[in-house]
């Protein structure tokens, strides 16, 4: 018998399914502790997330709502756990370090099963965390290679997301279909501005006034995945763009930690390459 | 028949509230166009509002509700009608003049049915829209003769909500009871700092680095109804009281239009001196 | 002889600028009001803007500064004068209506010589003002036919710049090199992003959480111009693109007024695509 | 001999004084690098900082300037070294942390000398970055008891300005006065909003739209010394108290870090109960 779980519902609309839905709460007794739900008009999809309390069974209750609204629905009812993600870094640690004290202090509902870099400067920080470091350098190899000694080490991991806490290296379509929908990266602009390289030096030639960062799901195209979250920072003509980008890392890792937030809570949904976020 | 209409909810939290309202809306073969519920714990109270669209009876549904939920609810169904407005104004033009601007392009879902101001200066700028436009002095007035005036004016309109566009006047208990709930006032601070006069004034000489407006609901308590909006903005060393001030109108207006929609769209409910927005 | 005035200085830098130029302002017996300094050491440009008041013969000024810096210098001393500004629109009332309750307040340090516009909905709007409304409707004519009978309607008046309110034509390279400098557009993105047509579209295809506007020069390239000012707004998955458009309106409106002020008070310089803003 | 120097005046305002300054700058063949003044009207008081770089003696430049500009002026030739901080916590890790990452991150120009707490719950986190932790338990002690000891703990220590990371105890003015000037608090709330004990209860109780925080220098009046920095974020209905704790918490740390910064960078100056910040 389960207590408290999260109730996550994606199906196309029809008419009808908030009541099918709270009916079958109704009948197994339920609280509902919270509740959201959005219809996105284009794909005629619904989403639903709401925490109920109670004695059920979560089973019986996936089951229950699969029966009223429609066996094609994806229904998931997740009962309370934390998450396990592992980081990939590089060697900046703002945002690394920003979930390490996080995760110490209890913030994050996860449990963070190692880090994974391709520099070793890191190392030492991470391990004072008493997170296992792994350095998997780069150096000498293909992109493919790499990516293979990557792939054979994540192989050890059990975990349910990837972060890419400035994670400076290029995703192969071939890594990302093996964790698809499971990466989390941030990109040091305020996307779609500034794809690709080195966003700060693109920023302050362009002569912006405004900097930001954004957190997204990682897909084959490179910073053109889901958007989770995105922020931004003021600034002026006397940022050259190192002022920038040290300027930015204070978005960076604020924006991940709180994408990283969203979808521990299981806030997230993705529907053609967007997000609802509830 | 009516094909549109908001449902507003207050009542007292019970379980399988979604349910039964959802019951009703399907026995009336309703779609469900959006759809937003909140129960404020410590009040137990339960918040909805949907938007819903078929072929129904307001009437009918809204007795269904009130069976379905119990009779002391507050339930309203409302159909698709343009709220009356006035606006009462002294002598500056930025937030007057902002919403006159969104009435002419039709963005404000109001009509405005007049002006009235302690001061004549905005005649000319009011009358520009065909508004009627009253003055009243108070010049010689004490606060209660010139209240007894404007409340006489006031009788003469038929309106659900009075906008306090810069209104420089503090009004009495007396006043406000006979508008109870429906006079929106925006304050030049973000409250609740810098109560009462002058407050860019009082932020120049507390020396803050962000100054903001706050929109509310009038009460008794000067400057302490419930909050429907508030905005920033950033201010340095080099302004002086003026130059905030001056700043200062952009987010006094948008912050008031905005406060001004939420209200007319009805996604504002009042709980315990808070607000709660849709 | 001149009271007060805005001295405004772009050079090559050079060591002793600062000493060379408060000298002759000490010489000149001057009060230095406000005072600010930039170089820009990509392109070793110098720039100073300083307010300065005491009895003194601008021309004389002008001509101890360039003695003392080098006669290369680009060197103003502006007296306090209200520019002349034209307003170009298309249809929108929301930015062309913020910039005329301003100009009615007194806010804005300009005269609006005129509004010019290629359809005539803003035409009872505009003259509620008192100010000239010509429409050139675009039917019919081709981008340059357009152009001619537009170039031909400015040259009666005299103005300083001209501010694109929401005109939705596209400038040719032959219009914009008329007006070099002087033209300022706000566009509906938050730029780079969303370059060219119906950015709120791509804004909403794209899924971002930040929608934003930006005020700048404009220059052959579209969109491209030298930016002024950005603002955003945050926005989430339940804005589709119409509603993104409608809380885009506050940020476009508040950003070209807020550029067009800094242009207005001689605050703007442009080096390389960029802007120095004091 | 130095080669890059801060110079740091605050003096009473005299016509010439940027002439008279950057004369001796030029005398001393110095570039000035980056140069930024400020009168405050209501003291009369003149505020430069200037980045210059040469070949000069730091005790003759200062002199120098002495002597042209008056020797009541308040002059620093502050050539580059890391300033000396201590942190004082009590038991939350968020601001604490933020700025040890950026200390081994090598962002922060200071030396972390010693981590002071009235709890020993941080003693794990600080001592992983090879910083003395002392915790001085305040239980069973009156205030006066306490300080008594900390302030004996503090003679221990050679430092520039101590930080009060979240340190939740009130300081008595004995206390202050030791340290006038030096002692960075971060308030969480944003002042003068929520003055005293728990504002993040009294935000949600008076039902505010955005939080934020507050950085400033300490003084004798609780929560009424010199602000350096603030900062916000927005709230809604859906937050209770310890939701708007929790996400105060980002902007509580990301504010306290720039001010830091700012006061290490030596951009911070102050005039009555106000600062200037270049």
């Amino acid at each position: 018998m389960t207590n408290r779980a999260r109730v996550l519902i994606d199906c196309i609309d029809q008419k009808g399914l908030v009541y099918k839905i709270s009916k079958v709460f109704f009948e197994h007794d339920l609280n509902i502790v919270s509740n959201q739900e959005f219809v996105d008009k284009e794909s005629s999809h619904f989403f639903m997330r709401s925490v109920v309390t109670g004695e059920f069974c979560a089973k019986t209750l996936k089951e229950d709502i699969l029966n009223a609204i429609g066996r094609d629905a994806a229904v998931k009812v997740a009962e309370p756990r934390k998450k396990n993600i592992i980081l990939l870094a590089t060697k900046e640690s703002h945002a690394l370090g920003d979930i390490l004290i996080r995760y110490l202090d209890g913030e994050l509902d996860a449990n963070i099963v190692g880090v994974i870099a391709n520099r070793d400067n890191l190392k030492s920080l991470v391990e004072r965390f008493n997170i296992p470091f792994v350095c998997i350098s780069a150096d000498g190899l293909s992109r493919e290679e790499h990516e293979e000694l990557v792939l054979k080490e994540l192989e050890k991991y059990d975990f349910d997301y990837m972060v890419l806490a400035k994670y400076m290296r290029i995703l192969t379509p071939n890594f990302v279909s093996k964790y698809q929908g499971r990466i989390i990266n941030i990109h040091h602009s305020f996307l779609p501005a500034f794809i690709g390289a080195n966003p700060y030096k693109q920023a302050y030639e362009r002569g912006v006034k405004i900097i930001g960062a954004t957190a997204h799901f990682v897909t084959d195209d490179l910073d053109e995945g889901p958007i989770i979250a995105q922020d931004v920072i003021r600034v002026n003509h006397r940022y050259d763009w190192r002022d920038m980008q040290r300027a930015g890392r204070d978005v960076e890792k604020i924006v991940l930690s709180r994408a990283l937030k969203l979808v521990l809570e299981d806030r997230v949904f993705v529907i053609n390459n967007k997000t609802v976020v509830f």
